[in-house]
C-alpha cells in the first residue's frame, strides 16, 4: 500500500509524518539546517528516507510528499519566497524547492504550502475540525498564525488570507513584529510577549521567566517555560498571559461576527500547551463580545498538536 | 423577451428595479406599509405590477421576482423572519411571504434574501465588483451592514457572516445598537451618531445638526443632513464622522489583514453619498494599519447606489 510523507519546515526542527490510508503510521523530528536552500533540500530528502525506513518500508511505496513553508509558496511552480526564519530564502526572490526535491526523490510528486495553511488544513481534513465546514485556525506560537477553512475549503484570498494575528485590537498600541501596532501578534505572540517581558525588567520590574529559561539552558523563553512560569504565579507572565487572553478575546470575537464560523482550533507551540483551562477561558472572554451569541463558535484544540503542519501537507500532496 | 423584478423593502421605502437583458429598464419607489404582512404582500405586488407598466409590459413577460428583506431568510421556504424594522415580520417566527406574493403573481418564482447581502450580490454581478472574486461590502447606513463576497459566491456562514458592523473598535467603548460595546456601528452608524450627537447636546455642546434635519421637516438627522452639517463645518457633525471614519480604518484594516481581499464597495444611505473625498480619506485611514500595504484592497462606491438591493434581488431570481 502507498505512504504519503509531509514534512513540516519550522525554523528550529523539522517534522515529518508518514501516513498510510489516513493514519499516522511513523514521525520523526530533526534540526532544520541553517546553511542555506541546498543542504535544506538534502535535509527533507535524507528526512523522507529516514520516516519511510521507520515506518518499515521504502521509497518504492513513496506516493507523494509535501512540505510546509514557514513563508510564501507559489503551489503551481513549487517556489518558495519571503520565509524570513529559512537562511537562503528570505529574498521574495522565488526557489525552487519542490522541483529539486521531486528530482532527488526520483520524481515523486511534491507538493509545497505555507505552514500555517497546512497545519489548519490537516486538522480540518484528519483532526480536530473534520466537523465542521467554516473554521479558523488560530496557531499561536513565536507570532499568532492562522487558517480560514470556508465552505468545506482552504481560503487563502490572493494568498494572505487568514493572518488573524494583524487584527487591530488596541489602536495606535504595543509594537507588532510587522511593524505596525496594536495587532494581536502584538499581545499574544510568544516572541512580543518575551520582548515586552524584557521591557519590564528594564524598569525594574521582577521575574522569573529568563531564570527559567536559562536554567533550561534556552536563551529564549519557551512556551513550556511560559507554562511554568505561571504555574508558579510569576507575576509579569500571569499578566502578560492575561493580556493575551484579552487580546485574543477581541480579535477572535470580531472575526466570529465577521465571519459566522463553526469553530475556531486553537493550535501552534504555545497555544498547543495552554490546555483546556486557556480554552475555557477565552470562550469566557469571546462569548459576551458576539453578536449572535445563541451561536457561539466551538473552541477546539488540535488534534495533531506538533504533527498538524506535516499531516496537512500530506493532505495537500493528496493523502 | 422576459424580464426579472428586483424588489427591495427597506424600513421607507419598496424600492424596485426591472431588469432585460442584465440591464435596469424601469425602477420605482413606493412607501413601504407598516400595517402588517399582508399589506406588505400586497404592495410588494402592486409594486411589481407597476414597474412591469413603467418598462412597457405586464406579468406575461414576468420571469420571476426577487425580494430583499431587512431580516433573516429561509431561501429554501421563502419566509422572513426577525425583520424588526418591518411590523408584523419582528418575531422570530417565519412568516411564508415568498409563496404567498409568488401566487399572487400568478405563480412566478419568488426568491428572498437578506437586503445587505442581496445589495453586495447586485454589486458583485452588475456593478462596481464585477472584476473581483473576494470582496467586502459595507453598508453605511442607519447600521453598518456588510456582505461578502469569496471566491466569486455570497458566502453567509451559518448565515450571519458578513457582519462588518460589529467588529470591535475599542474594547469597552461607545454602546452599539446590538447592546454590546465598542463596535464599528457605535461610531459609523447614522443612528448612533445620532444618538451620540444628542448626548453631546444635552452636555451643552452646540450642533446644527437638529435644526437643519427640522428645516425639512425630518425628525430624524438623514444622510443629507449629515453631509450638509459637515459641509456647513458644523463641529460636532465633522467631529462625529472623523470618529466614524477612525472606526471604519480600524474595522476595515482588520478585516483587509484577515481576508486579503481585492476590493471593499462602500454603499448604503450615508456610504453612498458620501462620496470620493471620503473613499480617499477611508483609503489612507486604512492603508497605515495594513499588514501587506503593497497590496492594498481597492475602496470603490456602488453603482446602482440605491438600487443595488433591487438589482441583487434581480440576480438572486436568475434575472
Amino acid at each position: 500500500m502507498t505512504i504519503t510523507v509531509g514534512v513540516d519546515i519550522g525554523g528550529t526542527n523539522i517534522q515529518t509524518a508518514a501516513v498510510r490510508s489516513e493514519e499516522v503510521v511513523a514521525s520523526l523530528r530533526a534540526p532544520t539546517p541553517l546553511t542555506g536552500a541546498r543542504d535544506l533540500r538534502r535535509a527533507i530528502v535524507s528526512a523522507v528516507g529516514e520516516t519511510l525506513a521507520l515506518a518499515g518500508t521504502d521509497r518504492g511505496a513513496l506516493d507523494a510528499v509535501g512540505v510546509a513553508i514557514p513563508g510564501s509558496v507559489d503551489r503551481a511552480a513549487g517556489t518558495v519566497s519571503s520565509a524570513p526564519n529559512l537562511p537562503g530564502f528570505e529574498s521574495p526572490n522565488p526557489i525552487a524547492l519542490g522541483p529539486a526535491v521531486s528530482q532527488a526523490l526520483g520524481g515523486a510528486p511534491v507538493a509545497l504550502g505555507n505552514d500555517v495553511s497546512l497545519a489548519v488544513l490537516g486538522e480540518h481534513r484528519r483532526g480536530a475540525g473534520r466537523a465542521y465546514r467554516n473554521l479558523l485556525g488560530v496557531w499561536i506560537g513565536t507570532g499568532v498564525g492562522g487558517g480560514l477553512i470556508l465552505d468545506g475549503e482552504l481560503h487563502e484570498g490572493r494568498g494572505a488570507a487568514g493572518e488573524i494575528g494583524h487584527t487591530l485590537v488596541e489602536p495606535a498600541g504595543r509594537l507588532c513584529s510587522c511593524g505596525q501596532r496594536g495587532h494581536l501578534e502584538a499581545y499574544a505572540g510568544r516572541g512580543r510577549m518575551e520582548a515586552r517581558a524584557r521591557e519590564l525588567v528594564k524598569k525594574g520590574r521582577r521575574t522569573s521567566l529568563f531564570r527559567l529559561a536559562q536554567k533550561r539552558g534556552k536563551d529564549r523563553v519557551t512556551s513550556s517555560v511560559w507554562l511554568e512560569a505561571v504555574r508558579k504565579e510569576d507575576r509579569i507572565a500571569t499578566m502578560l498571559l492575561d493580556e493575551a487572553v484579552w487580546a485574543l478575546g477581541i480579535a477572535l470575537a470580531s472575526a466570529q461576527n465577521l465571519l459566522d464560523l463553526e469553530a475556531i482550533v486553537i493550535g501552534g507551540g504555545l497555544g498547543d500547551r495552554l490546555g483546556p483551562s486557556f480554552l475555557g477561558r477565552l470562550e469566557r472572554e469571546i462569548h459576551p463580545q458576539l453578536f449572535s451569541p445563541a451561536r457561539p463558535p466551538r473552541l477546539l484544540p488540535t488534534r495533531f498538536k506538533d504533527l498538524s503542519g506535516a499531516v496537512g501537507a500530506v493532505v495537500a500532496a493528496g493523502g
